[in-house]
């Protein structure tokens, strides 16, 4: 089943220790935060529970010494949400990191890809 | 909670396509069945069902032109595995992949921990 046009796609998580982790789906929450101005649209377009993407936010702020999202519940607007400075430099740390670890990691890729069977899969 | 000296550690996963994607579970799962002869047990040490461990096997086999494991159920020593020089080269493939992408990575692993707080947290 998969398309020879697509190229593989990686995720990278960084493990920095047991409660503290980076990896795609903190990534693009805190992407979606910024787009959207919202941390419950942000979670909705992920299919995420309100719940859930507010304990990501709050596991996010806790990792970093400033916190990466500011939110404000209620007001004229029902509240709102920005990504920081520090946000957005921890996002950008890490697309770059996604980046720069895929082209060290394309002649692999292209190797394993190699191995594999072609073309689509009936099943 | 997280130890300032371990270092942090990456998990890295390829999605080749919807059902065909290799990572550190899979890698690891070779690595076990090489030492131990045994599908079952390479499982066991994962704390993964004997189920578990044969879909994996099975799925991996079948993403590849050559089988990565072969195995004997049965037989005089209850059965046993091998990892092929197919799946010695995928996971040779996967592990030197690792090993560049984190060195890749480790200015921006090196930025984001400066972004961190520090030392252990009491919670």
């Amino acid at each position: 089943m998969s398309d020879p046009a697509a190229p593989p796609r990686y995720r990278i998580r960084i493990v920095f220790g047991p409660e503290e982790m980076i990896g795609p789906g903190k990534a693009e929450l805190l992407e979606r935060i910024a787009n959207t101005g919202s941390i419950a649209a942000a979670g909705r377009e992920m299919g995420m529970s309100y719940k859930r993407a507010w304990q990501l936010v709050e596991t996010l702020n806790a990792m970093f010494r400033e916190p990466l999202v500011r939110s404000s519940r209620g007001g004229a607007r029902g509240g709102g949400a920005v990504v920081t400075e520090a946000g957005q430099a921890v996002l950008a740390e890490y697309r770059a990191l996604e980046t720069r670890a895929e082209s060290a990691g394309a002649p692999h890729v292209r190797r394993l890809q190699a191995m594999m069977r072609e073309g689509p899969e009936e099943t």
